[in-house]
């Protein structure tokens, strides 16, 4: 199953490495990893999409990273109410008489054409895994020259109340 | 100088943490890094934005990356014709009154406003780094209560020839 760990850590040398270490010594099945800036200076969230066994995988994996230096906070927050986005950029083989029918698949998706060459259209599309590889699966057909994922990017919804995560780490379970 | 570094890789496990061991180890200054999966099973794509001094440090950076086990093939890409975007969901504090406010600034950056709750409503923005920058700018002053970001994505441009990466290690340079 899927599993969707958040890490927010200090933006220093080495705390990437330390992290995918840690990763890759457990034999994690990673399917995507996003690490970008956040609102404050000096500290970037990591979001981690996890392909595991059972739960017990992933609170093992929470925990390890949590011992990490520069690792402020890490959450499994699958569970969670969140609003979870991935970007994805798409080259589709097009000529003149497919192009309009590619547009006509693209355009319920919201998604839009951000380049166009003479055999080739590039599709910009943001949204949960599902509608990105629902959209693949439609242009699939017209042949895929190139394709970029972000990987998923996510938070929790702003109607809920913050998440302690000592639930996750009592011993009592 | 930011540059864009791109990565084919097999979608092994370890492979993230060998290329997160150069970067570490050189002390490369990251600013995002991605990884998803792209068209062909097994490979995945990394887009690495590095801050450097000067291009030798980039191309010391894309050798050290080419020798790796289970690394297809790097590419400096900043000074071609690229596609580059990231994803960014931002959380601003929002009340009955300013909510409207903030659908205006929104609306000609086509983000799109994906929750909303009594005390705040979460943004989704998708572009390149400037745009991206120039959105928070504005809705910093309303407070910003959580932010992640993709980091960058990207690849060339349909119009131009494929790029041989020979040019990169020409010894007469």
């Amino acid at each position: 199953m899927k599993r969707i760990v958040t890490a927010t850590v200090l933006n220093q040398s080495g705390v990437l490495n330390r992290v995918t270490g840690v990763l890759s010594k457990r034999q994690f099945n990673i399917d995507s990893i996003t690490v970008g800036r956040t609102e404050s200076e000096g500290i970037s969230r990591m979001t981690i999409v996890v392909n595991v066994d059972d739960e017990r995988q992933v609170e093992q994996l929470t925990k390890q990273l949590n011992k990490l230096i520069d690792v402020l906070k890490v959450a499994d927050i699958t569970e969670q109410a969140i609003v979870a986005r991935e970007l994805a950029l798409i080259k589709v083989l097009s000529n003149a008489q497919t192009r309009n029918e590619i547009g006509g698949i693209v355009e319920p998706f919201r998604a839009s054409i951000i380049d166009v060459s003479r055999e080739s259209i590039t599709i910009q599309v943001t949204g949960d895994t599902d509608k990105i590889e629902a959209l693949i699966d439609l242009l699939r057909p017209y042949g895929i020259k190139e394709m970029v994922r972000t990987g998923l990017t996510a938070f929790l919804r702003g109607s809920q109340k913050p998440v302690t995560e000592i639930t996750n780490y009592s011993l009592l379970k």
